[in-house]
């Protein structure tokens, strides 16, 4: 950019602002939006490489578009930076993902132009197609888009869309944006597909056979081998029509193009409008364009946190040495260590590898660990499969992506009582990722179907004592776990089979007990002392299954205590607090129970202490919960005197 | 068959007595087995067609492979009958379907023959790979077949499994068993690509256009023309492998081949079996084959109940004309109703249009009724994309199904807060089609998620009310009602509103309070009766809503019963009771509360009033329920005369 261009972008306030633009404006837009996005995400932590590969991509849809009369429906979200700081976020970008500040993903509730709330994968055909059918039922002539990656492509729910639209016939245009990744390089026939048709390697293959095969008929006349070159092109272009996969589901198939040529996809994009029926853009990207380290090094740089803008380095969070690990970690090397011991033992995960750091065990044993793409369905009764040929899966999906194969966890496994070990990362409040990825809902939605073990540890060391339980074969078993640190340095402690169905008293107490499950036990532990010192002897349990319950335990508890907190990071309708409650029911117990969780809303994006403090589960909460129900006592108490 | 003819099932035990027969006892035995299961199904109602068109690929696969060291894995399961039948249960297929006989599914608990259990559709790849993978890494040589009809393979799950094991590789053989049927004639672009590979017709083209092509460079030699026509085979089958979207996928395609023909079926399999790597052999079957009213009306033949054998009529249960509707029915016309009054009403289904009655609205207003194939995510979202263009759309999924579909509730409507209304046909317990088809956990798992609102009519009338309520847009509105026959006949009354949250006193009482929810108020209504003849006055209360709950109503019951029953045709853990334990907790009330309904385990196979009895919450179990409430108070009572 010449020092003498005036900058453009501080000027779009809305898409209307591009559509007077040059060409040469347009390739300078483009870089400035780039650049504007490594600025800011460089130091305000957020997805960052998939915003990058898809700037040109962004210009020239909002050139070509009329957004929110059109509507542009960004899949998984996270590739939609670019999209909402050309659409009048740009001053608000710095709170991204912050409490308060814009979300990380497109979200209707915070502006017109988000046509579509998305976060989780391969929603964006589905909701295109039920927004162009609204548009041919209301004889409206509005222009319906969805980008999709090719990692999103793999999910199952992309292709009923298109199995759909092939017969519903609307006008509408998906854009595949292709870039070979998901968060880890992307897996899949469907992917080695889409590089065949990028590189026209069934084309060439085509092209070999005839002509080997002319070859050999050399006796029909010399001119066979002429003739067919001649006519080369024109099967070459018949041949492409006819053999591509999106053009058999009837979609107009268009490209591949290049992604990164704002000019070129403006005008391609301005002739496809005018086409009628369902049609698909194939569009090559690079994940991470225009930023070297995050082109060389995709999976690190789809969300890295803070880098430094110049030299791309990774600004590690400064931790003191003895910050004890992320749990997923504590997975990672934990189920290396069992599968060592154990060769039944295998790791299924629907494309999240690193962040589940199942990418681990795939360096160590790379045969028994399964990245089977963005499929969570097709995880869960995969795994199925392997137990019911006595193999031990452990299938780590987060929590809320467990959501998309609730269905298989009933069905296949449950039904079935098989040994498939659920590993649940990412269960309860999630922090910046916000409403969308919460992991809220699992231990209501788990705790009705019979024959699952629902289990969530305190720490590392029971995470690692769970999982060697669990691969000791008790049927389907639920290991749930935050995101982020546990409390345990020192982790590594030999293995130790845990009882199903057992918790633990930690603190003897009188006044009330806190019944806590995973995680938030360290939270009543310290709100333990802190009542201690208001002269409050409080129980501390921590109860590790939300099903089957600790019943010898919870008769005790309910026995001694008239007043109990249940404490856990999950909903409070229908989970573990409402479980106790079934048991005190159950057993004629009547003391007064106070449940604290996520409450029944949906919890935007904050920190995730934030959102601890928001759900009202925090050490503090705790505290100020259990001296308000004291407070009847104390009265009576000061009465007495 | 020839009268001197020995009959040739009667000897079969285990497919092991197949091994010796001969290629014409192979086609006498397929034609025993599809007579045998007319004689079974006429008088013994169960799924028929889908059995039929499979008889020669079973004979053939249980020919050819030896299960159950190979497995074969039966898509959805109900045509499996003939596999059941050469396994060892012929004696017992009186009993199938009913209380403590054989399941209408393949079930491994029930014999070793079954190899994975299925009842939903669209597993059976994922469970194969895995099953597979299973063999590859215990170094084992067993033969894996997932056999999968043309309908199930529209759902997103197929595809994933298709896209995985593309990558993996193993030893594993689909067979696509296509007879452009799901229950009804299946829909979407992939079940006409099947359609087109069957009949050439992508070929044809290509010849077409080549041929034109070459017309016209006339030019370039006289022998142009010639020379392409006597390479026309080759090319037919280069451009068969090269455009086949299987191919594509990394899998082996073979035919399409006539799936009635045993011989030759079995021959091509043995070649197959040969062959290493995924593999996908296309089997052309006729729905119903072999007799001639389900060949016809393939739909009313996929399960018609009892029908004669000779003449093929359908026999219609004896109903006295007063007879009370079914609940689909009340809803597929009350959805017309509403129609033809609101313009934006549109109506979904997940290939259950006859299932549903949602074939009522398709014959009146086509263009508004979307049959999206079996394909629950994508109806989901389709419907929230729908919805956010102001359509109010109706989305019928049988409960059981429902859970295929649960991520997309939360993430694409619930968070959206969209007016998207779900029907939930065939919630509760079904009947014979027994575990995998129990619609017992919808109330919990849609209780936990933020803004929904879940419902349950008592009665036809209410359904009415209920939907055209849901349609004046309050947010996203869950409407579940049971499979069978409600209790009004005439129960078309004028439209009434019912406000959000609101039940009613049906009976006022004070010794106990029935708080019931759905259809079983009606059982609550019969127990009251039955009470007050023993001297227990029992109020009945009509909750309507799990979520939100009646609070005012709910303090008024729990202010004046000291006991109360809760009734649900849905799981007791985090259903319905449970929101009114955690009611009762919160608000400092302590009446003594049992909660009945399906009960923590899957409930099996039997009529559908057998299953009240079983879970425990038909009429009787309600009235001694209540009579061993009272009884401390009774004794109570008697002490103190």
């Amino acid at each position: 950019m010449s020092e003498a261009t005036e900058p453009i972008l501080p000027k779009i306030q809305s898409p209307d602002d591009l559509k007077g633009l040059t060409q040469i404006q347009l390739i300078q837009l483009s870089n400035e939006l780039r650049q504007f996005i490594i600025d800011e995400v460089s130091c305000n932590p957020g997805h960052f490489g998939a915003s990058l590969g898809v700037v040109e991509l962004t210009v020239a849809l909002h050139y070509v578009f009329n957004v929110p009369d059109d509507q542009i429906i960004w899949d998984v979200g996270h590739q939609a930076y670019g999209h909402k700081i050309l659409t009048g976020r740009r001053d608000l970008f710095h709170t991204n993902r912050k409490k308060g500040g814009i979300s990380g993903y497109p979200s209707p509730s915070e502006s017109e132009y988000d046509s579509f709330g998305v976060g989780h994968s391969s929603t964006s055909i589905s909701a295109a197609l039920g927004i162009a059918m609204a548009h041919k039922l209301n004889k409206r002539k509005n222009q319906v888009v969805a980008v999709i990656g090719d990692g999103s492509m793999t999910a199952g729910m992309a292709f009923e869309g298109l199995n759909n639209a092939g017969v519903l016939k609307p006008d509408f245009l998906v854009v595949l944006n292709d870039n070979q990744m998901a968060i880890d390089p992307n897996v899949g026939a469907f992917s080695e597909y889409l590089l065949d048709i990028s590189t026209s390697r069934t084309y060439n293959k085509v092209k070999e056979d005839v002509w080997n095969f002319i070859g050999r008929i050399g006796k029909w006349g010399p001119n066979a081998q002429q003739t067919i070159q001649k006519i080369d092109n024109a099967i070459k272009s018949m041949i492409l029509r006819h053999s591509n996969l999106f053009e058999s589901l009837n979609f107009r198939y268009f490209g591949p193009v290049d992604g990164h040529d704002v000019v070129y996809l403006a005008r391609l994009l301005e002739d496809i409008k005018k086409i009628p029926g369902p049609k698909l853009l194939h569009v090559l990207t690079v994940k991470g364009k225009g930023f070297k380290q995050a082109e060389v090094n995709q999976t690190a740089f789809h969300a890295p946190g803070k880098f430094d803008k110049e030299t791309g380095e990774i600004i590690k969070e400064e931790t003191p040495l003895s910050t004890p690990p992320l749990y997923q970690d504590v997975f990672g090397k934990t189920i290396i260590e069992l599968a060592k011991k154990n060769d039944k033992i295998v790791g299924i995960t629907p494309a999240m590898p690193s962040g589940c750091s199942l990418n681990l065990m795939a360096e160590v044993m790379p045969g028994r660990m399964f990245d089977v793409g963005i499929a969570e369905q097709h995880a869960v009764t995969f795994s199925a499969g392997l137990a019911k040929q006595g193999m031990i899966p452990f299938c780590n999906i987060y929590s809320s992506f467990m959501q998309r194969a609730y269905d298989q966890v009933v069905h296949d496994v449950a039904l079935q009582n098989l040994d498939v070990i659920f590993c649940l990362d990412r269960a309860g409040v999630v922090g910046a990722d916000g409403a969308t990825h919460q992991g809220a809902f699992d231990i209501s939605f788990f705790r009705c179907i019979p024959n699952i073990i629902v289990s969530a540890p305190m720490n590392e060391i029971e995470l690692r004592n769970l999982m060697y339980t669990a691969q000791l074969g008790k049927g389907p078993f639920v290991i749930r776990y935050p995101r982020g640190h546990g409390v345990i340095s020192n982790w590594q402690a030999p293995f130790e089979e845990i009882p199903v169905g057992k918790g633990e008293e930690l603190i003897e107490g009188h006044d009330v007990a806190l019944l806590a499950l995973g995680h938030p036990v360290n939270f009543a532990l310290d709100a333990s002392k802190a009542l201690l010192e208001e002269g409050i002897v409080s129980g501390v349990y921590n109860m590790r299954f939300a099903k089957p319950l600790d019943k010898e335990l919870l008769h005790s508890v309910f026995k001694k205590y008239k007043n109990i907190i249940t404490i856990e990071d999950g909903s409070v309708s229908g989970g573990f607090g409402s479980a106790v409650l079934e048991f005190m029911c159950d057993h004629n117990y009547n003391s007064k129970v106070i449940r604290l969780g996520i409450p029944d809303t949906f919890i935007e994006h904050a920190t995730q202490h934030q959102q601890y403090v928001i759900c009202g589960f925090d050490t503090e909460n705790i505290v100020e919960t259990a001296k308000k129900m004291m407070e009847p006592v104390a009265k009576k108490l000061h009465k007495a005197r």
